[in-house]
């Protein structure tokens, strides 16, 4: 089987899709668990599989770092060395270099910077990035961009914009020609720039689109620093910008809310640490908006995080358990609660693809956010 | 079903038996691992039934402290609240408050101690152990001891294992008083102190097994800080004076080589933290001796830890692997080390039990301890 996307049913721009891959097919909208370094934080590939995660993402910037790509194509590539055999998108390290590592600096050739962990400097370029990518051996694989913060001027998201277009060129015929050499079927998506700046991005949509016929088009360089109502105008710009017939990827989004917005707006595919981070910072993702297990409220309550929920967590222990762990500082508290978010995401996409089949996404997503947002549960974010 | 327990069959002192409880049987010799916190550290309850733990243990002073006894009767028992359905054991805190809490005081009524948490002043009678293990609701329960470090002399000695055996039967006439008014169904077991010195190890043997019908004896007070000769003759002198019809339990043991010696030497049942505690030090037991698994040699290795081993851990991730978690300090990493090293040790004994019953112990025991201390691996204990 290779790459083709179907969609099934829309709703207003809501789609419900398939994303067929060579290692399986993906329903959308999906929410894919992040593995940074080739682990989803805390939990292990069946538990993944359990909780019906379909495809998930990992790091090149990080696993450049450590272990090595090379090392990691020495073994059989990044399924046999993480022990997941489903689909695994790679990002480029685009976001990671501009946001983690220190010094970097920008010319058209690529990106130097420091690595975070032992300050060495190290070079990104488009090709070199699809030398990593491909050493991996993701299924889907991004291309090398150029982000900038979400409160950047018009003049510095026009910059990145540009040469993250040319960087695209760059990386295709690099990748074309790593391609010839391999039996491995990976696709490469393209990421649309162009900060808050409708304009820009309509036309860096358009011209991606136009420049190739690729198996999705992603969207980068949101929910980094920027409002809200920008973030959503700009999914809003994307959406009709961009070919209905393609997957669309909204990188590093979100929080549940987040998720539904963006579902609302057209994207299919979502990634975001969030729920892990969550997890390891004892929070736990409800339907009435978010439990802090450490509070003392949470003390002798024998329920489980969420009445009904059928995850690993909720079937078998109780806040006043989880509470123990968190306060003990057991390794227990944070896998347990990073299952539960991940689960809570994953169930969540479930359920808005099944409200788009049937028609009743509109109410279900607009029900589903007045509950959340009116919570006494719901904190600030972090 | 009640407690009974059947020796099967016996190669020396060694004995395969069965160990009824009213949550199910115990086939022996077992290794039951730790749950300090009611968590077996980085581990859950499924992962301890796929790898066929029969039995584990909780440690009386840990939850006392934290969360608390009354809180988890409140909840249903210590069963309930952490998931695990199986038989359990609670030691009686002896060991803790002479080890871990700060200026502790014995009286014959009681220690005195101070939390290792917080500093706050606390008294562990005979009387409030049995009632702080009544409220866990353990399957078995420890006598309150009087435990003194491997180096006493004999005066020490005797006086730790005279006040043991009075505080033995304070702790049975409460256990009587609060099992008049309960249903649960929970097993005593008296705890043999006297050192390292065989006279003194023989008397109490001897007393306490002639004071009751119970249903298991514990042999306290060894594998802190004697040498392993001293431990290995008490563990005979023990044997001998122990009645044969009665599962032996010796508390606080231990590494993979001390639990073939104990075996050997009479005992049914065995505790230790090292599999988890190991696991968090990335180190791995194997039949060839112990792993470190942050060592460069396991850079690009792609073998298991073990060959052939059956764990969860093994079946599915490289030594390569297992080595960059740990460098990341991933918490998978701790989490398949530690589940690794409680299967071996879980695995290593129904091996015991399987040469006991056809026969076989003597060579099989012998082979097992030579390829392992023979092995270049094998590291200072630690």
């Amino acid at each position: 089987m290779s790459f083709a996307f179907d969609v099934k049913a829309t709703v207003g721009r809501a789609r419900a899709g398939t994303l067929n891959t060579p290692r399986g097919a993906v329903e959308t909208p999906v929410f894919m668990p992040v593995g940074t370094l080739a682990t989803v934080k805390a939990l292990d590939p069946d538990e993944l599989r359990a909780m019906h995660a379909q495809i998930i993402l990992s790091n090149t910037y990080h696993l450049h770092l450590r272990p090595g790509d090379d090392l990691i194509r020495g073994l059989g590539g990044l399924h046999r060395f993480m022990g997941w055999h489903g689909p695994i998108l790679t990002d480029s390290g685009g976001f990671q270099v501009f946001s983690l590592a220190s010094l970097n600096a920008v010319t058209e050739d690529g990106v130097t910077f420091r690595s975070h962990i032992d300050g060495s400097e190290r070079h990104f370029t488009p090709e070199s990035v699809m030398g990593i990518e491909t050493n991996l051996g993701a299924d889907i694989i991004m291309q090398f961009d150029h982000v900038v913060p979400g409160q950047s001027d018009r003049a510095a998201a026009h910059d990145a914009s540009e040469r993250s277009i040319r960087w695209l060129e760059r990386c295709r015929t690099e990748f074309a020609r790593i391609k010839a050499d391999s039996t491995e079927n990976q696709a490469l998506f393209p990421i649309v720039q162009g900060g808050t700046f409708a304009d820009l991005r309509r036309d860096a949509a358009a011209r991606i689109a136009s420049a190739g016929d690729w198996h999705g088009i992603a969207i980068g360089g949101l929910s980094v620093g920027e409002a809200k109502p920008a973030m959503h105008e700009i999914m809003e710009v994307c959406d009709e910008a961009l070919p209905r017939d393609k997957p669309r990827y909204l990188m590093g989004v979100g929080f549940p809310e987040d998720l539904i917005e963006g579902v609302a707006r057209g994207v299919d595919l979502f990634d975001c640490v969030a729920p892990t981070r969550m997890g390891r910072n004892n929070a736990a993702f409800t339907s009435n908006g978010r439990l802090n297990l450490r509070n003392a409220v949470h003390r002798a309550d024998d329920r489980p995080i969420e009445e009904g929920c059928g995850c690993a967590c909720c079937r078998r222990f109780s806040r006043a358990y989880l509470r123990h762990l968190v306060r003990a500082e057991e390794m227990l508290g944070p896998r347990l609660l990073s299952l539960h978010n991940v689960h809570f995401l994953i169930g969540m996409m479930r359920r808005a693809r099944a409200a788009i089949l049937d028609g009743t996404f509109g109410t279900w997503s607009r029900d589903w956010l007045a509950r959340y947002h009116s919570s006494p549960n719901q904190p600030e974010h972090s």
